[in-house]
């Protein structure tokens, strides 16, 4: 019997140093974004005080490859090139005839795939002279990413973290702080917007929604400030492209080739990440199946509309086009926080209604059981974003097993659930059905003390 | 200016098949083991009670090269070969002529060097048919790898974990359980041993002492059942040269050589794995200086005793010569809970006895402030026990800067920090003198609610 995996690397020289641009291969280009007072198309002024110009650049930009700067590429080689797996032990215990393989994006230094994009964006901002970068966090996974990316490239963060996590999930808020990032309770006393909630309600548990209406006020009233995203906007995308174009030459070095590209969805960069390489090849007429594994609660594409709507669930920031539940929808407590997004990213939104992606969604319970089997067979405790991801790769598996098919499953591996082990635990415990909002309530008190 | 790193990797096949086992290239051998009762040598039936026969077989082996099974093999696939990073940006921020590298073992499932001998025993002991290991963990470091070998290899893992880590800190605990691992707090109700601290105390917050002293219960009325251990014995060290193996050829590959070897040390399978495969370099006349850190709460090489002591802190294991604080010592609760350990491994003890290695202890206040450097510049958060490491490297590299020496520093990244965030945390809010008994009273009774 061999092994728990196979390990497909590749060396230094290998890392991808262009990120691929899907956008001028789209049948169409996806569509501008809208000022949300004049619902026309955002002026230069508008995204220019919120956003670095580079990054406005790449938002549109019709050059198929960008290449990756020297400084980025030098911090990419803390944890890239990532290994591809294939998870042989997995294959055994569905008993398929598919194999399954696995892009590895769990071992950067934050955890995750989101650093990927936050060095570019920390680095292109430094290079324009800016001073901070604003953001906000909902479990911390994108703020991490952002911490670190401004202590290598010189750049100070902020970060705005929905309040019920600043205090209940300490442990990323604590990483940030490591990093030098300075940290804030959404909403908190730092904006007008903050103290007003907390005027309302001194308990307010905070959301994303309001992380960015406080990051917003906060960049408009500082000139050295701008907003950073850690998904959703095109630049997003393209920079998470460099997992899947080395994923897509470790399948090669091995004579590979996917039949299905799976990966979570709370946004789309997890997804695009991994998939745009291929959409050219799924445009030829290649069968490639590209399947968004998101979470029942938070079905985005599975069970949204394609309708303009705010990128933010604040309403302050710029309108677009995407599979949206409405950017008033308050998604449930679920534990991966990180797909607990109202709107699919405009790029896999427009993919979506093309018919080049499908959606799958699953219950929460089934996800942490999927997670549960993976760490059993193979070590690694996946986040449980990953394990939505997970949930489907069984699901195709054995889909494939009924049908007697030797199929190529490739998944990402977005990032690894130490910090999640919380959840998990209250999983093992059964005692999911306690909602975040009772946890809430017990912590608060205490944690203002 | 150069990035953060530079990442010098082995290919799959660089892996090493073998184990270096020093002893046969040592002055002279480390003395047996005693019976705790008679004090004479300890039988054949008395060690076959307690270990698995393949390990008693590698205890005191004279064969140099040890060859390492190909399902071990298979399973160190997972992680390894793992990355040697030359630290450019701790270089820079220390302005100091000398160059330091890190072997980075925080990569592996478990997050520690300890997969590398988890992963061993567990496959040799299933090779004999044995059907349980039972084992003593602290902060759960050591417990987590045993589990997850046990998982890979088809073994039952039992874990006594010390009942105030039980209780307080769950993340490890909830790996373990994942691994399908069972997980009792010492003392807890399952031995008499237990039961009896139990009704002294109900409250008792247990040791590394109770945990060992239940395990060997455990194992003792339970014929399928052996004790497994994560340091000490030879045969653990044995298994760590993996990774020092590694790095020796990481650095031969860029046509260098250490003048430093530094690793933290609570018993030793951390510097041993490490330093371990230079030794006989350094008896050849060559100036290799191999450096434990240690905690000052701890300082079992710098401040110890060179004499016979029980290697458990209950004293119903086997006696051994070696550095002792005293096995009825009891650390202080400092945070690097794996180098709470009252004796060196005899094989590190020897060592030191024959002034091989030097030992340097610091305290806990500037290893977090060493750790918090080390993950600005690098990004990578370093368990406090690696961050003992840290601490050195920089205070050695200080001296080169003061002498204008270009020495090669070479450390092992023996763990990542991503579960010691609760630590860190504190550090940041200048919190470390509440005790952790302190946070002890104030959290057994809720979570025994």
């Amino acid at each position: 019997m061999r092994g728990p995996v196979e390990r497909i690397d590749l060396s230094a020289a290998e890392l991808p140093t262009r990120w691929y641009n899907v956008i001028p291969d789209l049948p169409c280009p996806p569509e501008q974004y809208l000022d949300p007072v004049t619902r026309e198309p955002a002026t230069e002024d508008f995204m220019q005080a919120l956003t670095p110009r580079a990054l406005i650049g790449q938002e549109f930009s019709l050059e198929r490859w960008v290449g990756i700067p020297a400084p980025v590429l030098d911090a990419y080689r803390l944890w890239r090139p990532t290994p591809l797996y294939r998870a042989l032990a997995l294959e055994r215990e569905l008993d398929t005839p598919a194999e399954i393989y696995f892009k590895f994006e769990g071992g950067s230094p934050t955890g995750s795939h989101k650093l990927n994009s936050a060095l570019a964006q920390a680095y292109l901002a430094r290079q324009e002279g800016i001073r901070c970068l604003v953001t906000d966090t909902g479990a911390g996974q994108w703020g991490c990413a952002l911490a670190l990316a401004g202590a290598l490239m010189g750049v100070e963060v902020v970060v705005y973290m929905v309040r019920s996590s600043y205090f209940q999930k300490p442990y990323r808020r604590h990483l940030m702080e490591l990093y030098g990032a300075t940290v804030l309770p959404s909403p908190g006393e730092d904006t007008e917007f903050g103290r007003q909630l907390l005027a309302e309600d001194p308990d307010h548990p905070g959301s994303e929604g309001t992380a960015v209406s406080e990051s917003i006020e906060r960049v408009r009233r500082d000139e050295g400030a701008r907003f950073s995203m850690g998904a959703f906007a095109n630049h997003v995308l393209l920079h998470q492209t460099v997992f899947g174009l080395e994923a897509r030459q470790q399948l090669e070095q091995i004579g590979a080739r996917p039949d299905y590209l799976v990966a979570s969805v709370g946004c789309g960069s997890n997804l695009g990440g991994l998939a745009l390489p291929w959409v050219p090849d799924k445009l030829a007429g290649e069968e490639i199946e590209i399947v968004a594994a998101e979470p029942a609660a938070c079905a985005t594409l599975t069970k949204g509309e394609w309708r303009e709507d705010s990128a933010d669930s604040s309403g302050v920031g710029p309108l677009v086009r995407t599979y949206t539940l409405g950017h008033e929808f308050v998604p449930p407590p679920i534990h991966a926080g990180g797909l607990r997004y109202h709107g699919a990213a405009p790029l896999i939104g427009l993919l979506r209604h093309e018919g080049l992606i499908e959606a799958r969604c699953y219950e929460q319970s089934t996800v942490f059981e999927a997670g549960r089997t993976f760490t059993r067979l193979h070590g690694m405790l996946p986040a449980p974003e990953t394990a939505h991801a997970i949930r489907a790769v069984i699901e195709i598996a054995n889909e494939c097993s009924a049908r007697h098919e030797k199929k190529t499953i490739v998944f990402s591996y977005s990032g690894h659930g130490l910090l999640d082990l919380g959840a998990y635990g209250e999983f093992i415990g059964s005692e999911l059905e306690v909602s975040a909002d009772e946890a809430l309530r017990a912590t608060l008190p205490a944690a203002n003390a």
